[in-house]
């Protein structure tokens, strides 16, 4: 798990994912020959921060957000949010500024609503600020911030090692509102005519889906995919043997909502291992349920 | 209003619209060759679960959805919402999961926030359950579940019957969150550079918009249509003597969100019967706004 | 500065621009003769009310929204927002029906919740009502009802008389839920390339921007723009010498929203003087800040 470790260590709030995007395009050429398939690999200007790899003649298309949660300095000693971060006192931020590297602790001033970093200088006015990695591995578990969603890009990069047929799409600004899914659905489907999506994500440990018991697949979030597409999903899934939980939610979101309201018709399912500490800098998720994840997301790509 | 009736027993809960789009098929595959211009009848997988008819030379769209609202089964007796259905102990619920048909009441469990279902056993995981259809009709009104937006696609079949020139829409997902007429409106703007847009689906009674005084013709609700579109709608209805009324409102919302946002520039305007009881199994409409809209949507058709 | 009084005193909600677009057509074709390069008009039908100026090969394009906050006559004496509006017992305002010209007062009423107005007749349902214009100049400030945004138009129209590449686009909806950048920002996309954005409007004063410091740079407001195309931009403004402030909030929105969610891969950039009382009869900004925020557009529209 050394490359899932790299990757949580990477500086890559929503916006601002430039640093991902490179060791990305690195670790992707330099491996790429050793891949079964290897693949095209669609990056620069026209993608923004976001890379696409095309393998063979695609059918279905992964998504996997690369950017994170975090924080905006502001004015004074003030943060604003990048996404929905949890928040407590005491939690390590890093970033940098043009006066060198910041480390740093987060305050919540309760009384006056404020979010406040303590550093023994004053911090640029929009620099970014992330959760300092710590990253632990048991026998049964991974931990670390930014497993959502370094885990969902591990994923999709173990899954690309033997991938024929199929489109990776490494996306932005999943944690703040979106914004790259949109032109990547629009170009996937206009040169390659791919409409069925697959969000590669992590989801959350609830009293219906719990850790250890297998990859989620969610019937539903805030929004709903349309139910043929995630019931043919759900019998290649059975078939399939691997394990695997439905999960059925009434709130959160992800890439998906972008294909949701595309101008292309695009359907979506949400395939991902369910963590618990959600959004902390302690993100944990069983090792059971990131195999199954990749499991099954080699054999959708290659049944439907 | 036996087509009325059988409409409003079909379970489409947005997402899985699928019976509707079957009946759909189904009943415009027997009749159109008895209507005055018979239609191109598109659909299948580029159009997800949607129905395109298209007549003659098309200047204008009427959208019409065909899902409706309800409720997703979560863990355990929980339930999720599917878009904004009325809550009340005892209303009664129909679905189907692997054991088989299910018949079932609604309880919201005020001091736990919890909606739950009683039921003699428990029901699978995601399955939907909408409002059990109970249809009445008097001389002057009808009533049922879902007449919101089931009468907006029988007066869009009415309509039908005689359009020579024209595109009828019925779309899906409007009561949770949208995500077809995006497409739709798409592909009727590159095939047939159309950008005129009517809503054909159901309003509410107000203090302003009474029963049995006419079709609603909305000037805003959430969001605002182009002012000098919806001036020409009003000056057609006010030359065809047909009876309206217009409404203001500052909430609400209908497929019309999808074409307000588009790559494209389509006008929009809101048309349809008001109902009292709105998302409750006992919505009703006055017979004489029924009239109306169906009279009213044949001259728009013609004039616009 | 007698233009831009012109601009403020014209009656142009959400939905309803129409007069501003015929002013500015008027304006535009009287003048652009007289400027460094004369550009192609282009509007009409398939852009609804908007307006694209394009100049020589463009790379970037200007988006300025002509639209402004107002109130919507409902039933009786009730208002519904058009946008967000301040609220305060006798604000004055103005409007017209199928009666005549109608100026009235705002009265808000705290048990009710209901916004109302005081006139000596009944306005008709659906008339639009718009803060009346008292236009004030001293040797520093100017003041007025909706600065926000017939500032940020009135700025672009200074940067046309010497632009020699780029697109100037005065935009509709943006503060009621957007709706015109979405297709401007495609066809500029398909017919130029372009995918640089830069939103002229107006921002806040607060503790961090001030009032004649300079025009704001924004790093991000309830959306976060790539950060790779804002820091060019603050690299092009330091070089020019030009003073310039940069601004971090985590609300607020702009036209920058529908580029951020657009099909095409559009960067954007807020760049716009700030003004205090907000959405008031009384919006006020210091003369500093409009000078440096048309030399600013000036450099970037040469430099990016």
């Amino acid at each position: 798990m050394k490359l899932l470790e790299q990757l949580c260590e990477i500086h890559a709030p929503s916006g601002n994912e430039q640093n991902m995007t490179k060791f990305m395009l690195g670790y992707i050429n330099q491996h790429k020959n050793t891949w079964k398939q290897p693949p095209k690999v669609l990056h620069g200007n026209a993608f923004q921060d976001c890379i696409l790899l095309v393998f063979g003649t695609p059918r279905s298309a992964i998504f996997a957000h690369m950017d994170s949660v975090g924080f905006t300095v502001r004015y004074g000693r003030q943060l604003v949010k990048i996404g929905g971060p949890d928040i407590a006192n005491g939690y390590r931020l890093v970033g940098e500024d043009a006066q060198g590297r910041i480390e740093c602790s987060l305050v919540y001033n309760e009384a006056e609503e404020q979010l406040q970093y303590i550093n023994e200088r004053e911090i640029d006015r929009g620099t970014e600020l992330v959760f300092k990695c710590d990253f632990r591995e048991t026998d049964e578990t991974v931990q670390s911030c930014y497993l959502d969603n370094r885990l969902g890009v591990w994923s999709a990069l173990q899954v690309a090692e033997t991938l024929e047929h199929g489109i990776i799409a490494f996306s932005c600004w999943e944690e703040h509102g979106g914004g790259s899914v949109s032109f990547l659905s629009r170009y996937i489907y206009e040169q390659y005519g791919v409409t069925q999506g697959l969000i590669s994500d992590i989801t959350w440990v609830t009293e219906g889906v719990q850790a250890g018991r297998g990859v989620a697949i969610s019937l539903r979030d805030s929004l709903i995919p349309r139910r043929a597409y995630v019931q043919r999903i759900i019998r290649i899934a059975q078939e399939s043997g691997i394990p695997f939980q439905l999960e059925v939610e009434g709130a959160g979101g992800s890439d998906a909502k972008e294909l949701q309201r595309s101008h292309y018709p695009w359907d979506w399912c949400f395939v991902g291992a369910p963590e618990d500490n959600v959004h902390t800098p302690d993100e944990i998720v069983h090792k059971r349920d990131i195999e199954s994840m990749v499991a099954l997301y080699k054999v959708l790509m290659q049944k439907l």
